[in-house]
Order: structure tokens, then C-alpha cells, then sequence
């Protein structure tokens, strides 16, 4: 909204079925579908995976399934990372979902194979956000409980692979100290996005003022509390929706 | 299991959408309703909402659409809770979707309107549960924040209002005290299906050996590492189910 203010944007929020980075990998291919379909519905002309849980695990078969570009969050964090990193040793944090598909590892990597990956898993991280417990002593403690091992690798880049995550960038930063740079996705995806409109000749034109369409899966109420944590303030209409289930009975499965 | 072992029963796990202390009242309905309508299907005689947040708003709902006993855990444990209260000075901890409802509270000050409740939401409980962080400092402080009050309020009986606390139990008593009791509604829920069952004449002979049968709506590996911490060996097999959404359009709810 900031990058590109002349853009609509239509927002799905899976508010029913959160959190994602507990779940299984078919499990999330299954709702990113969902989500993707209910989307491309909407005539969009790009969609972000705006979930790092769902971008490691579910955005090449996106990519192969709609026709339209599909842009995940890990590559554009993983191609900041490598253009930080002064020593080469990159930190990555996230959900379970994301560290143990490997996502941000292998994306480093592929950009640049010398560069040493180390990965944590941190599953409290997504609960704090969520009960604003973001800069008191449970949060301090967690932090430090599980970047521990992390600070003992000698890293000067930490990736924040996860939505929720820049939330709790205080006590991060004081838990790693100063030599280390935070990194989080959100501005380098909303680059990568103008990039590719820019290049298929669809970015609207500058003068224009973009419209904003939020939808979520359960109630609005606790969407638009936690909403406003990140953008400060009211967001305008909220709407509830129903995402279809693919259609299979329960002997198909068993 | 233990209580009743001449019973056969059915369980449904929705581990692709848990948890569902944070999700709205009208939410854990909708999901209720689909897992119920999965049970009785299995052709079950009784059925047990054994969770907190699901008792505490989908009980009545489920109560008056199947044609069988519904029984939830929240009158068990308020029960259980008024019989064990020394001075009529109750507590109850729970989700946010549990504590919100005031179930306890209704249920405690039905059976006697004497008894002074307290209560407080725990969100943390459930991740830290989840992440097997039941006996560290960050629980440990987690729990010393979130009872920080209640200590103060001359509480004698403490009801665990959800199906993971009882995992926190140390660290709960820890901070309690030894002269709080810790109550929760496992035993209590059991002992109120052998009386309905055993009313109706549906009680199977003791000398039989009943089946267990596991559905859960994630992929198995995760439910089964976390069900060995509660069943604390392996229970067979656990099979994978998509439950039926009801089926609107989006149009119906905009």
C-alpha cells in the first residue's frame, strides 16, 4: 500500500484456519489453493504469497496452476539477506513450516552457494504477536531461549521469516545485538511486484489512488484488532467469506 | 479409555484448524456442527464435546440438532469445582473463546449462586503446551504473569478450563500454591457418560474390550507425536478426514 499506492489490492485473510506454520505442508498447499482460486476469482492481475509458510511450501504449485504471476516472500528476503551479508553467515528465523521445508536455505544458496545458512525454528514467536506480548520479559526470555545457539555462529544477517515476526524486532535486535541486520521481506517483495508489473507494461499509472478490499474467513472483529497492530489504523469494510473445499468424499482418502 | 475400557470410541482431531480458543464463537459453531455430523454418521451412541472452547459455545447448538446425549466438559468441571471449594472462592482459567463466553461462571453459579469466580484468559497455555515448554523459565514466568491477579483474589479451587492445561499442571501449582487445588474436567466428564449410558441401559458389559478409532483433518504424523504425550504410547492407527462445510456462496454473506 505504501510501495505502490496506486494500486488495488484485494486481500484474502485465512482468519478461520490460522496459524499456518503449525501445519502440514499438504495441509497448506490445500488452503493456499483455496485462496489462490478464490483470488484469481477477484480478476487480479498478480498475487502475493504474503505467508512465508505458505511461499516455502506451496508457491511452485501456484505457479504452475494459475495463470497469472504468483511472487512468494522467500526469494526477495533470501536476495536481501545476500546483499547484506558482509562475513557470508546469514541467520534465518521462522514457523516450523518454513524451517524445516529448507525454503529460505535452498533460495540463499541458489543466489549464492558460499554463503553459510543457520535456521531456528521459533513456534512462540506467532503467539506473542498475536497476545501483543512484544516487548515484556516472557517475550525477552523467548527470544533469547531460542536465538541462543544462533548468536554463538557468528552471523551479521538475520532473516525474519515470518509475517509476524518484524512485530517483535525490539527484543530481536537486543537479544542479537548490534552487529546484527534485520531483515524482513515486505519491502523488497513490494520491489520485486513493481519490477514485474513495470515489466509487463500493468503498473498504473502514478496519479492514481488504489482501492483496498479486505476478506477474511471468520468473523471481521478480531481481524480488524490485530490489523490495526500493523497499519495503524482503520481499514476501511472487512468482509467475511466461505473458501471452497476441493470436493472429495471421505473414502477417496481412506 | 481408562474410565469405561468395554467402550468403543470415535475421535475427531481437526488438527488442520486448531486451535480454536482464538477463533470466534461463531466459527467454533460452524466447526462443531461438521464434526458432530462426522460422528454420529459413525453411528456413536454418545457424544463428548471435549473441548473447553467448543463446550462453551456450540453445547446448546449440538444439544438441541442430534438426537443423542451431548455431554461437554464444562459442567463436569464446575461441578467438580463447587464440591472441592473449602471457602465459595472459585477460579477458572481458560482460552480466550472459553473465558469470553462465561461458561464456567453461568455453570458454577447455576449449581450454587454463592460461590465467587474469578477468571482469566491464558493464550500462551496452549502454544507453550504445543511446544512441549511445560517445566521451563519461560512457562514459568508466562504462568506467573497470567496469575499474577488471581493469586491475589483468596482463590482455594483453580478449574484448568482447557484440554492442555492439565499438561501445565506443575508450573501451575508451583505458582498457585499448595493451598489452591487444581481441578480439571477429564475425570469428572467420564464418570458423567458411564451415569447417562448406564441410565439408559447402553453401558457395554465390563468384561469387553472396546476399539478406538482416530480421524484427524491434518496429516497424522503431527496429532500422533503430540497424542503420545497425552496417551503416552503408540494408539494405533489415525486416519485423515475432509469434513463437509456447509455449502453457501459468498454472495449469502456479503
Amino acid at each position: 500500500m505504501r510501495a505502490l499506492p496506486q494500486e488495488d489490492t484485494v486481500y484474502l485473510g485465512d482468519t478461520a484456519r490460522v496459524p499456518y506454520g503449525t501445519k502440514s505442508p499438504e495441509t497448506v498447499v490445500r488452503f493456499s489453493r483455496q485462496i489462490a482460486s478464490f483470488l484469481v476469482k477477484k480478476d487480479i492481475k498478480l498475487l502475493v504469497v504474503a505467508c512465508n509458510t505458505a511461499s516455502a511450501v506451496a508457491l511452485e504449485v501456484l505457479q504452475t496452476e494459475f495463470p497469472i504471476p504468483v511472487v512468494g516472500v522467500i526469494e526477495p528476503g533470501a536476495e536481501r539477506a545476500v546483499t547484506v551479508t558482509r562475513n557470508g553467515k546469514v541467520g534465518v528465523i521462522g514457523t516450523a513450516g518454513t524451517i524445516r521445508s529448507s525454503a529460505y536455505t535452498k533460495a540463499i544458496k541458489r543466489i549464492n552457494p558460499e554463503i553459510e545458512v543457520v535456521t531456528t525454528a521459533c513456534p512462540m514467536f506467532v503467539p506473542l504477536a498475536e497476545e501483543g506480548w512484544v516487548d515484556n520479559e516472557v517475550a525477552r526470555l523467548t527470544a533469547a531461549t531460542y536465538l541462543q545457539e544462533m548468536k554463538t555462529k557468528g552471523i551479521d544477517t538475520l532473516v525474519l521469516g515470518c509475517t509476524h515476526y518484524p512485530l517483535l524486532k525490539g527484543i530481536i535486535a537486543e537479544v542479537m545485538g548490534s552487529d546484527v541486520t534485520l531483515v524482513d521481506s515486505a519491502a523488497e517483495t513490494a520491489k520485486k511486484v513493481r519490477a514485474i508489473l513495470s515489466g509487463s507494461g500493468e503498473l498504473r499509472p502514478e496519479a492514481e489512488q488504489g482501492n483496498h478490499h479486505f476478506y477474511v474467513t471468520d468473523v471481521p472483529a478480531g481481524f480488524i484488532r490485530v490489523g490495526n497492530r500493523f497499519l495503524g489504523s482503520a481499514f476501511g469494510d472487512v468482509y467475511q467469506v466461505e473458501l471452497e473445499d476441493e470436493q472429495f468424499s471421505e473414502e477417496d482418502l481412506l
